[in-house]
């Protein structure tokens, strides 16, 4: 368990590593989709796996040990760039463009493709959970109480469909010391479709960094989730 | 809502579909793994990406409308592909390799890569509840006693380390009618990461394929999970 890292790019890095892996991201998440559906002749799948796997090397050529995690700037922003709900450079990410609200508020509407299947044309109920866990902690850390998810309970009133306009919602509840209850739900054309409720609990990393904040030190993110 | 479609592919047919579009869906994996970790130049990136953009177009010359869905056969076994967590030919599934019990149990061995990140360093929680929940309903379908996830909660008791072998566990706790009591957990190198209970619901249109069943009519998959 690493905790958070200091983000060393300049402005005009990141501006240009957004724009060349975001769009890469997106191409690799339109390559996933192909993948699950496409009909194609065995002989064509195998060829197109071998340029997979050149393009693969490609970018192995120079990377990152591990995985990506969460650099932060002076100014609290964040970079979670790999994050599995919200990773711009993430292509198993659908990627949710959630906004939030000081007040503890988090929302974003999106739809949900073949990659994202359970039961026959419905999301998974497990990405259901997913992303009601992210919402959670994005409405936490966006109401100034981030957390890591301590309790996460998911009632599921109906199927989510695929392919239709859903909205996602989270708002916290309370507040009790480091805890914070948050509850959330997912609608869909057909009204609620999953309900949450998940206690998030300050980890003591993270609060021996708000204690050095206090004192003066080293920030975190403002928004902070570390769910 | 659709239900299972029946599996109108030969043996032949499903094993040649099987040995071109696996390795594609795991190349395709190894590719996202690189999007989210490459420092390559952003040039570099963007020729890769036209290059993802080309792969994609080939393999949609030919494509299913909307998603894999789960064909199955006479016999009673399905081909559950697209699944976000277990499916063959899914680049977002690890894939999780379940073995089941036919006494209501579910065991998986795997590791997860950066594409599974929430926190720095650990597996984004929403993931531990995603897998937890396919792992319930597994249980449960193994168990004769398969349903749609009703109630989910997950006790998180530390944080699931990335890049570390993990056990998941799950098994049928109690029956009462269409309702299924399922548990399980996640097991890291520092003991159980998280835990879960999960209420699974056996849905009208399944009451109705097993009412046929029964009577002799046209059967659902064995070991059917729709979670």
């Amino acid at each position: 368990m690493t905790g958070f890292q200091p983000d060393v790019a300049s402005d005009d890095e990141i501006d240009r590593e957004e724009a060349a892996f975001g769009p890469l991201a997106q191409a690799v998440r339109e390559l996933a989709d192909a993948t699950i559906r496409s009909t194609v002749d065995p002989a064509i799948a195998n060829d197109v796996r071998e340029q997979v796997e050149a393009l693969t090397a490609r970018l192995r050529a120079s990377q990152i040990d591990g995985s990506y995690g969460v650099p932060y700037r002076a100014d609290g922003n964040s970079r979670p760039w790999g994050n599995a709900v919200m990773g711009l450079r993430n292509p198993i990410a659908p990627p949710l463009d959630v906004v939030t609200d000081p007040s503890g508020r988090a929302d974003a509407h999106f739809q949900l493709g073949a990659a994202y299947e359970g039961p026959p044309g419905l999301v998974h109920g497990g990405v259901v959970s997913l992303l009601l866990d992210q919402m959670l902690g994005q409405a936490g850390g966006a109401g100034g109480h981030p957390g890591m998810t301590g309790t996460l309970t998911v009632i599921y009133r109906q199927g989510t469909p695929l392919f239709e306009e859903l909205h996602a919602e989270a708002w916290i509840d309370r507040v009790d010391g480091i805890k914070t209850w948050v509850k959330g739900r997912i609608n869909g054309p057909d009204g609620v479709t999953a309900e949450a409720e998940g206690i998030f609990i300050l980890p003591r990393w993270a609060r021996e960094i708000l204690a050095k904040r206090e004192a003066g030190g080293p920030d975190i993110p403002k928004q902070s989730y570390f769910a």
